[in-house]
């Protein structure tokens, strides 16, 4: 049994682990509490796709005629993927962020999530806030939360987000082909920078601070160009474990090799500010939590889609081969950095 | 990014927390090795609907026409769900059991499922045990793995299942007539006396604990009755909280009264062995863990149904009016015992 009728066995008190529920939790009882806190984030969005939602066994989608369902699952943990005594607000937001990133690359566009959340107690100001930022998110990406479990434990969420695509239209890594450019969605390396930030091991300036830090709280899946690349781009994913990372699942999905042409990596003026050039650089190429979109996309569909106003920069091509190479202006082979993906807990650029 | 290219992330060594892995996993790698072991559970299954299974940023599934998709996302904690060291095998075979009952209970067919793993390490012997395990569970009940992602914390595990249900047929909660018998689908409270002896509460001959323990470690979702229950019963759901509490939500989302005669409960000898007629009518009632079908049925259908072989038993009866009552043979109100679910680590019967 599942999908919200648990959350009343997670969070009503037992005796192994007594809830410090502020006052005022008790009356209304914490089952109801949490009912209440998540309902926003259960309403009916647009888009839809939802028959049955929360309060069942399960939840009931349906698609059209002629769609497929894309599935992920994420699971973030406290002092792992995101920061001991994070603001919930923005935990709600980076959760749901994160986990549609992985529909966008794929051409998807969300139906609903279920949200599995250990937490080791009810707080009802915690969950209030951590309820709005999902909400936000969802409602920013038409994503409705369908189902959900609580139990007590250390903090730490598993996001499971449901999409639509029209069937053979999905973007896979496993289509690159020789020739093909190699584009992502825009500035890299903002996650990675904002995470310095976050973890106070560098001081900014107002400005610039407030230009990266969404991009770690808040990260923005690309949706909509997502779907605007199906049919056009060869490949695609989303950037978490570094782009050079990420490359490389392309490269060995497609068989092929990717070139990335070092002074095409797009670099942000607050990036740049924050870390200079060769710090963001190693961000954009090493860095993890860009949750941008990386993909190949045959020549003749750039002009359309630049024109068409997408955010997406040429930075490199596709050749026959295999693995990932950097390269200088001039076309040399450069060493790439050393630093690829790495647990929040050994971060460090 | 999900599906499986994640375990990389959380299963490589990192600084803060090193890995102690058998010998022989260094020389594989620890993300080869847990692929390697969640291979089985991933291939392809009778029944299908998986276009697109582990490796890319999401799974893709299919319906047929005229089916829509049931979800549902459960988690299992060590030391609040299961106990701790449990034995890898059973647990993988129980948690994938429990997360399927959800399907049963709508009578849908699974067709995939994701996994979230959260482990404190990565020991080959124990994934392999626990990975054989899952994969067990998975053949019987024809799904497949289609994507997860592994986090390095304390042992937990959120399991999230698809299935396939024919559009409008699904069984909720919500359809209970006034007149409709009460059914289950099985000899009640096997869970809960399972537990007994799983926590070294009670010892039991051989023959009894042989009977009762696989209730708990590898409960069998009741997929082919959930299934067949389709266009006949007017609600359903499993017993995971306790008959008398899910028989409350059927009453509350249907807007009736259920009434449970408690001559009528099906005992098992193996639970009447261990605990005797008094004991095992608690356990009945209020135990968790069952993972058998609850359900409201219209009198026309029983006989065709029994006919069938199906093993249903009839409990009670469907009233107007709201709530749960439990009657005695001459038909008089009882009062309920006391205990509804509690977590493992506050459980008892």
């Amino acid at each position: 049994m599942a999908c919200w009728t648990s959350w009343r066995r997670a969070c009503a008190p037992t005796k192994s682990a007594p809830t410090s529920a502020e006052p005022g939790a008790s009356a209304l009882g914490e089952f109801e509490l949490i009912r209440h806190y998540f309902a926003a984030a259960s309403c009916a969005r647009a888009g839809e796709g939802v028959v049955l939602g929360i309060g069942d066994d399960c939840a009931l989608l349906e698609l059209a005629a002629g769609e497929q369902l894309a599935v992920s699952t994420d699971t973030l943990v406290e002092g792992v993927h995101f920061p001991a005594a994070a603001e919930p607000f923005s935990l709600g937001q980076r959760a749901l962020g994160v986990s549609l990133s992985d529909l966008a690359a794929m051409g998807a566009a969300p139906i609903g999530f279920t949200l599995a959340l250990t937490l080791p107690r009810a707080e009802p100001a915690w969950l209030e806030a951590f309820a709005r930022g999902l909400d936000q998110m969802a409602r920013q990406c038409s994503a409705r939360l369908i189902g959900g479990d609580t139990t007590r434990g250390p903090l730490s969420l598993t996001l499971t987000v449901c999409g639509r695509v029209p069937a053979g239209q999905a973007l896979t890594r496993a289509g690159a082909q020789a020739g093909d450019l190699l584009c992502v969605g825009g500035c890299l390396g903002e996650g990675a920078g904002a995470l310095e930030l976050v973890l106070g091991r560098r001081q900014a300036k107002a400005q610039v601070a407030e230009a990266l830090l969404p991009r770690y709280w808040a990260p923005q899946p690309q949706l909509a160009l997502g779907q605007a690349l199906r049919g056009k781009a060869t490949a695609a994913l989303d950037i978490s474990d570094g782009l050079l990372a990420d490359c490389g699942h392309i490269a060995t999905a497609s068989g092929v090799a990717l070139l990335v042409e070092q002074a095409r990596l797009p670099l942000s003026a607050a990036l740049l500010d924050l870390l200079g050039e060769e710090g963001a650089r190693r961000c954009a190429l090493g860095g993890g939590d860009d949750y941008l979109l990386a993909f190949t996309l045959p020549a003749e569909h750039l002009h359309g889609l630049q024109a068409a106003g997408w955010p997406l920069q040429v930075i490199g091509r596709v050749e026959a081969g295999a693995g990932v190479r950097l390269l200088d202006a001039q076309g040399r082979a450069l060493a790439p950095p050393a630093r690829g993906y790495q647990h929040f807990g050994a971060a460090g650029v």
